[in-house]
């Protein structure tokens, strides 16, 4: 018998038109996880699965996506990561693939994650960078929002931020990074090529469903004067959604980075 | 009767979807020029003429393409600015709006112009720039390339370059910069995120029809090894369309700035 190895990939994705990571009864090619676990079963010969770390929502991208997969060992990294390029769509991309240890699961193991979210306020998105830009109707003061940020640090029960709460596990989760800030070097052509564009960074040891996007709208009010940043606290200590602001569209938000 | 002033618009198009610059009869909305005076006749109230530096190709997008127009001279650059970008698609910006002399004419008075070819090798393009980078099927030597622009530098008939050449006008055109280089900063997120893409820069004080993208191809194909770099001089020297390249597609091509 052939021996097994746990390969972890990290993957790039532009969400767009796909139905978020996970598979779905039906529509696999719609869905990131379903697309790789239909190349990694033709490398295998046999249905293999692709565990990722983050369940990425409907039209909301990757960086850093990271999954692992059980594979043949006789399999070097680059065949492995050039089969997947070969036979995935343009719109996802395994950057790069390395051998992991057995115990290794893309979401268990994970410690922490980054999430980004763009956004601008000027009249009009930058043409080249328009699908991954959230454009936001009204002006905003950016380092309201950053300083409210502030309030977001540490653990809490996070239900408030949340649309589809868990019934049976906790929804405490930990927040250890929050900023708000222009986003320097982004765009096509690097800096200056997509001015008035900003960045929401978060990084936790877990979100709950639309959290990200709800935390995002909420920022995006408060920076509008909208709302007040004491919503923040309020939707902290009562858990009640209402207190929140709108949930972003997906188009902004970026799975930056996992890690372990 | 009011006061008619001239202005100049940089703009910036992603050419994915338009037949190309130039106005065509019955297609005014798939061509950018048409686009742009549907939108210039709104805010004159009359039919009006939108003159554009370079008449890009179908499918080549432009970071800095330069027009002149004439409107009402009540009206403010920033008003102007934002009207365009109020009524233009998602996928052309007017990035800034000044005053030009009367005598201002976007093409005739261009003193030189800078095309940006952007290509890769690598297995895949990568996912956020793939409908802006051309994927070469071979690897190049990109110092060889870079090598062989010194023969295009200088004034030469440039009609072994072009697909339709002028009849009665003359081919004759003048390269001052060229270069073939890593595209450092390329990349929706700066540098790095988008390896093994690298630019062909041209700089010249006009381009016939085609005329960079057989260029770009002709310098992959040197660069591959499929042809010699003494071809570019043979193609100067006799004008044979044979002697250069294929011709580039035009998903990789930028007007990136217009020189006055």
């Amino acid at each position: 018998m052939e021996k097994i190895k746990n390969f972890k990939l990290t993957v790039s994705y532009d969400g767009t038109s796909f139905r978020g990571w996970q598979k779905l009864p039906g529509t696999d090619s719609e869905t990131v996880q379903g697309r790789l676990e239909k190349v990694a079963s033709l490398l295998s010969g046999c249905e293999t699965a692709v565990n990722g770390a983050g369940r990425t929502d409907a039209g909301v991208h990757a960086i850093g996506q990271v999954a692992n997969v059980r594979l043949p060992g006789e399999l070097s990294c680059t065949e492995i990561r050039d089969y997947f390029n070969r036979y995935l769509p343009e719109t996802v991309r395994v950057v790069s693939c390395e051998e992991a240890s057995d115990r290794f699961h893309a979401r268990l193991s994970a410690k922490a994650k980054t999430y980004e979210y763009y956004f601008t306020t000027g009249e009009k998105p930058p043409v080249f960078e328009r699908k991954y830009v959230y454009r936001h109707p009204s002006a905003v003061d950016v380092s309201k929002m950053d300083d409210a940020c502030r309030l977001l640090i540490g653990t809490h029960d996070m239900k408030g931020f949340a649309t589809a709460v868990p019934k049976k596990k906790s929804s405490v989760r930990t927040i250890t990074g929050a900023s708000v800030s222009s986003a320097d070097g982004f765009g096509l052509f690097g800096h200056g090529n997509a001015p008035d564009v900003y960045v929401i960074k978060l990084t936790g040891d877990g979100f709950l469903y639309n959290e990200v996007r709800i935390i995002a709208g909420t920022l995006l009010e408060i920076g509008s004067g909208a709302m007040d940043a004491s919503n923040i606290t309020k939707a902290l200590e009562t858990g009640d959604r209402h207190f929140a602001g709108f949930t972003a569209p997906a188009s902004g938000l970026f799975l930056a980075k996992v890690y372990y």
